[in-house]
């Protein structure tokens, strides 16, 4: 979680926030290493000394980044998907990635925050393996209701379509990217849903 | 396809080649912005006019490291599993891809390095799209073998399963090193080709 200074103002907690919002945009589009504190002051109006007393190194600003990214992509799953908790509201979810054009150009949000950092020499895989858990979470919780209502055999494993459906969806951002289509992203998406509905029950 | 330019001696040759290769594992190390002409010249011996003389820009030296990187892991699955025309040459596939500790750390030489680059301001779209395709190309044909042959069903589409299975290595990937553990890559590729053998004939 986002652990704010002690004794921050509301005011104080407003100024952070902003910081680490235009920090989120600018590293989006100039990446790590193009995203340097002359440009976070420029963009935002904060001076030099404000910018370092809510964070006096890089690795603390790009730790809060990750984390605003992460609450960010959860806040809209929560939003638009519900508790993702049938295999249409899933359905949803992969025809709403499969359709973001957006998407096909600069890729997730987080995830490609993720690719961006994991090569730097950053310390921040905790953070971003913990980023991934937490999204995953609603899927998990989403496919472990569905076990116990029944519409998932016993022996799926939520944990395991979790991760399948999230690479799915990493994966094949990354090949829309590169392809400037949307079509393999859909695709990998279509496909995860179909090994999921493979653990439904009924006659086969 | 790599395109030296012309009248090139052999030595020529072997010192593109060189230059090529040496940039390449020092993008891999230290990203695209990372690695400057100097570390190039340091790293490989070759004078500065020298690396101007086969690569006048970086964006063009980077274009071959990526075809470089393509020919590599295109090299490496021919020579490590053949055809790729059989679940059981697909799941060696996925079984060296889920024992390779280096991936969980750094990811995939290829899939990594377009990342890198795709969020870059460099016009290499194209060229990692081709690359991707070409490496693609290897899994199209050993399914399109398996489907000719019988062991997938008419209606199984080679193209699809292809890109089913290159998102979830590249996603699988990503996950592994944001979790420093190989186990999301396993269980993505697990996922894409028990997807697969859904489509293959005989009595459900």
């Amino acid at each position: 979680m986002t652990k704010p200074a002690p004794k921050l103002t509301p005011k104080g907690l407003a100024t952070r926030a902003r910081i680490v919002e235009a920090t989120a945009r600018l590293i989006y589009e100039h990446g790590v290493h193009g995203t340097n504190n002359e440009l976070i002051r420029r963009t935002t109006g904060v001076s030099g000394s404000q910018l370092n007393h809510y964070f006096p190194d890089k690795e603390g600003l790009v730790r809060a980044v990750i984390q605003w990214r992460a609450e960010e992509v959860i806040a809209a799953h929560r939003a638009n998907f519900g508790a993702l908790d049938s295999i249409d509201s899933l359905r949803r979810w992969a025809d709403w990635y499969g359709a973001d054009e957006l998407a096909a150009e600069r890729g997730c949000g987080y995830g490609s925050l993720a690719a961006e950092i994991i090569k730097k020499d950053l310390d921040l895989h905790e953070e971003l393996a913990a980023g991934f858990a937490r999204w995953q979470e609603l899927f998990r919780d989403g496919l472990r209701a569905m076990r116990d209502r029944g519409d998932l055999r016993p022996d799926a494993d939520p944990g395991h379509l979790t991760r399948v459906l999230m690479a799915a969806l990493q994966g094949g951002m990354l090949l829309a990217q590169a392809a400037r289509d949307l079509a393999p992203l859909r695709e990998a998406l279509e496909g995860a849903i179909a090994y999921l509905t493979t653990f439904a029950p009924g006659p086969r």
